[in-house]
């Protein structure tokens, strides 16, 4: 593991008040940053002060969006330390987003070391009130400064924190979808799975639709039937039906999520039947009608734990739990976020001390 | 239309010789930017030195790609003058990207305008040698700092310029393609009509494969039925078949490219049987089989046209014309370099004088 470098910034940020942070709208006084180049490398970790990047207009990122990225979290706990929640498994996705977008790998437990490094310079970031978290966000960009349609030689892979609070304005309290029937989001053979760029440009213009008619989110369908529920928004979708979990399989289009996999493994262990495959949005909005539709929430790094409370579908309508947080995603909630600020034991190691 | 300010350059750069151009490696000394801040819309628009863009490293195109281009030419034509061809439609198509990933439209006429007057700023730039241009890339990015999923409230359009040679080393020679059957382009209800960064970043990979084993280009099947052909790697694809000309239809997954625009006109005013339509791969083999796939090729900005000599489907091989450019093809690009590098008559008034 190369040793990595600290130029401390001379002047540090006034830290902002907790009820004012939102999402990812103020950020450290540092960053991680390392370079790539062909023949040499990942190399050059270093911390640095935050800052501007500057490239080549020319640079691959700003034409063919060769980027990917990761979304994590640090949680001061009750005790006052600092912890991660499954920073390896965010470090193995990036890998994953690298090979799909042709971007050389890096060492995963090094980039875990970097991050402890990068977490202690900046500890006084880490917020403490109820709900506030300290995010993490990774992400490699292409560099080289060439037109000619190709993966890039030199790529800067950075990583930067920023004092959150809620995702959502509305908290956890449940959320209003829409079911896309238009724009798609990915599909198989597609980028779908992991996370770059292109995903997400892909999924604003469906966003703006929903959000002007009053929806929070929407729910994509498979973009090859349009028939199979996919995702909600940037999250993973899970659904309570007749006393099943059943969660959309992960068939090349659809986000392995860290928080999906933590639900699903503590769902499990509490004796659920978890079922993992296709769900039409048919099945979905028939359970809903014959009021088997019990719970619907979403899950990601950035809300968690998201409760659905109304989805909408063409002409149809279903209210679920009469538009109340559910008492298997209340609990779902409690104890994800009691493991993450160590409100509660940790038996399956997912936190890592910083 | 707001007045352009011009700072120029203090040093020049040296001009590379014609032989080495290649493809977007070499940069004019200027280059053309204009903001965009919610509220006040697009303005101040301006010619600088070439130099980096310094951005926030949570600048929205960073993250989520949000981010558009388009690619055009200029040629210095046998008389001396300056060229552009079908800028508006460049231009136009441009707001169609923008409209897809919530990017604010903007004044077509008024970027042409814009345009020239970069291109009379860097006329010693437009190279005179055969088969060199000027190309052209006006691309917009996001660059609002904010780490929530939205579409920016500010982007930055900027135009740079590069003297090119041909797009591939081979020139106009007959190349290999490979139809990819894993990776996916695009798929309607997506981006795949419009020019964003996300389909190139999706299309690295099978391009990789492709080149590794000996192909200049992946031909893309559909992503719902992975049946019909779409586009070869950059650039619309056409076929002769038995006579008539068969090209994919304009369906939302495909680019709908002037040049293959250009070449439809063309056949049609030539007399030739124009279908736009699903064409299977099978039926694309089959006719290579009976001997009727008499020509194909690909068309786009940086290429024009690209003839296409062997196909690989699976264990299914075709050469076309004896691996030869075919009489069509070659007419083709004939006729449409001939416009543009002013050698015929434009009957079309697709060129526009700088």
């Amino acid at each position: 593991m190369e040793e990595l470098t600290i130029t401390p910034a001379d002047v540090k940020k006034q830290k902002p008040a907790p009820e004012v942070l939102g999402f990812g709208k103020y950020f450290t006084d540092h960053m991680f940053l390392m370079d790539y180049t062909r023949g040499r490398g990942w190399h050059d970790p270093r911390i640095v002060p935050y800052g501007p990047i500057a490239l080549d207009p020319s640079a691959v990122v700003f034409h063919y969006a060769q980027e990917v990225f990761e979304g994590m979290k640090a949680y001061r706990t009750v005790s006052g330390e600092i912890r991660l929640f499954r920073p390896m498994d965010n470090f193995r996705r990036l890998n994953d987003s690298c090979d799909r977008l042709c971007i050389p790998r890096l060492r995963e437990a090094d980039l875990v070391e970097y991050l402890k490094e990068l977490i202690r310079v900046e500890a006084d970031w880490v917020p403490a009130r109820e709900g506030t978290s300290l995010y993490i966000r990774p992400f490699i960009i292409a560099t080289e400064a060439a037109l000619g349609v190709h993966a890039s030689a030199t790529y800067l892979l950075s990583i930067i924190l920023s004092p959150v609070g809620s995702y959502y304005p509305e908290g956890i309290n449940p959320v209003k979808i829409y079911v896309e029937d238009q724009d798609v989001r990915a599909v198989r053979g597609g980028t779908g799975y992991v996370k770059c760029g292109g995903n997400y440009a892909a999924s604003l213009r469906a966003g703006e639709r929903a959000e002007a008619s009053g929806y929070t989110q929407v729910l994509w369908l498979d973009g090859v039937h349009r028939r199979y529920v996919e995702e909600v928004g940037s999250m993973n979708v899970l659904f309570k039906i007749d006393g099943r979990i059943i969660t959309p399989a992960l068939t090349g289009s659809v986000l392995p999520g860290i928080t999906r996999r933590s639900c699903l493994d503590l769902l499990r262990d509490w004796g659920y039947t978890v079922e993992e495959r296709a769900l039409a949005a048919e099945e979905l909005f028939q359970a809903a009608e014959e009021g088997k539709l019990e719970e619907a929430w979403g899950s990601g790094t950035a809300a968690v734990i998201s409760p659905i409370g109304e989805m909408q579908w063409g002409e149809r309508h279903a209210v679920i739990n009469r538009g109340k947080i559910g008492d298997l995603t209340q609990k779902l909630y409690d104890t994800l976020t009691g493991i993450q600020w160590g409100r509660e034991p940790d038996p399956y190691g997912w936190t890592v001390r910083v």
